[in-house]
């Protein structure tokens, strides 16, 4: 009944004897809880944040469901471990496209060891967090039935650079690159992913107006997934979703806002929004006319200032 | 007719024969052009930036006006030396209270050599940089005639940590600092200069606005000057300013946003936004009530989105 996940395109896998994740065919993902101060945190920031009632409504969907823990038979043949028992953020889905975005430009906290300090900031300097306040930790695009998916290997993913990351971006929302590489991904499915009226861009912006104000959690190595189905995308249900996964690494953040993270997120926000502008069928798009006028593009009009007293 | 700035509250300072800036009467202000890579770099940026076409008339105005270079004396006698003319902030202000703060958590970028990263590195961690995402470089707060100026020294402003940060915003707005350290600061002038209309949040949304779009420079070790004259605040013409300066570590965006400068900028609002939402004026003042129905808490409400295509 359990089994290895198929669409996982990020961290530890559970396949070849190793220690990893597991599903149940009734949407449940279970997490081996880290041994280390990784599981602690992690188990106490879901049980902190599905107990704090601060956390709008709209903002929790952006969370896994958590169910607590449960001892099961780990993937590793280690015996009874302890797991974390979590939503499957592809149950349901035949075949979804999935990216892993490990978003902020900074993945170590002040008060972590010098050693962990020193090795993240070498990661972040040798990948894209750095430059970008992101980087792309694995991706995974449906093509067809004959071609199955586009996952380039890790070490690939790993030494994107901006236009590696740019050209990701577009891929993940292009029906054409079984064609090869040298065939400009159409990017056929933009409007309906990343533009469309409950798509990956309005999920976003919705992240982040709660990143500009929630001072309760400051997120250090976590990462947004961004998944769609790519079969129904054409019809107009391809149920683009952003959700927030990985928080061993979670801090209190002391009453103060997660500029870091949020920093970030407001890249990738700029990133998605560059191949939306440029993209005919979002053109026409009431809801990128919509964001246009309603906070995105409000900086090249004159606003209204009135410097008299109040 | 040139003299030392009376009202300067960070950077190096042009008295006891030291190199530094100069202003005359005019309204100029006279930066000495610094002779190794920094000079030629903020110097390149003026030029570019007022020739950018792109840029939008509201946005000019959070920088200097720029009036090119001028070999005049410099303030350590060492004879005639190239200046950058610029705009002296305070002109026509009698006694101003000034804030510098060194925006975005880290004050290096990715291409600098491998001793300046580590001695910024060390700075950023060392201050509230990496933590809060900005530092206070200096402040100057006019409390009377008999009391004068309150300016801590530069050692204090520099230990300042989350609490320390957070009371100097409150004091940058209140008048019975001269009551001594056991007296709670007032934070009288706070919705005259805070969230006044035309005040200095507003002003931090505009250039916010900004920032999440322009992908043409990256601000490091930059500073966001907050400015506004007291002795007129009570009666409503505080004129209370937001100015950009130091630009000898702008460097090319490239086409990303400045995550960095961003997230820290978003962090400044939101403490100063702690401090609007705890004032019983600012309660009352209808600016304040529209940045909340207005974007700022947009995030506490359900928003509309819908999955249907469009």
């Amino acid at each position: 009944m359990l089994k290895v996940p198929d669409h996982q395109v990020a961290g530890h896998r559970g396949d070849g004897g190793k220690l990893g994740p597991l599903v149940d065919d009734s949407g449940r993902f279970y997490k081996p809880l880290q041994s280390d101060h990784r599981g602690d945190t992690e188990l106490a920031f879901y049980e902190s944040f599905y107990s704090n009632t601060e956390i709008p409504g709209h903002i929790r969907k952006f969370f896994p469901a958590f169910h607590g823990t449960k001892t099961i038979e780990a993937s590793d043949g280690s015996g009874p471990q302890p797991h974390l028992v979590l939503e499957d953020l592809v149950a349901g889905r035949t075949n979804p496209s999935v990216m892993d975005i490990k978003t902020g430009s900074r993945t170590w906290y002040p008060e972590a060891s010098e050693e962990y300090i020193q090795k993240c900031l070498e990661k972040d300097r040798n990948s894209t967090s750095v430059s970008l306040g992101f980087r792309i930790s694995g991706l995974r695009v449906y093509q067809n039935s004959e071609a199955g998916f586009w996952q380039p290997e890790k070490k690939v993913v790993y030494s994107f650079n901006a236009d590696g990351v740019r050209s990701a971006l577009r891929k993940f929302v292009s029906s054409n690159l079984s064609l090869g590489p040298n065939v400009d991904p159409d990017g056929l499915y933009a409007s309906k992913v990343y533009c469309h009226r409950g798509g990956i861009l309005a999920q976003l912006l919705q992240l982040k107006e709660w990143f500009e104000v929630q001072t309760n959690y400051h997120f250090y190595s976590c990462s947004l997934i961004i998944l769609y189905d790519r079969e129904s995308a054409l019809d107009g249900r391809a149920h683009p979703k952003v959700k927030l996964v990985d928080f061993a690494h979670v801090m209190d953040g002391h009453g103060v806002i997660d500029h870091n993270f949020l920093g970030g997120l407001c890249s990738v926000i700029k990133f998605i929004r560059d191949i939306v502008d440029e993209d005919n069928e979002c053109a026409k798009c009431e809801v990128n006319l919509g964001l246009k006028e309603n906070g995105f593009y409000k900086s090249s009009t004159e606003p209204e200032l009135d410097h008299e007293a109040c």
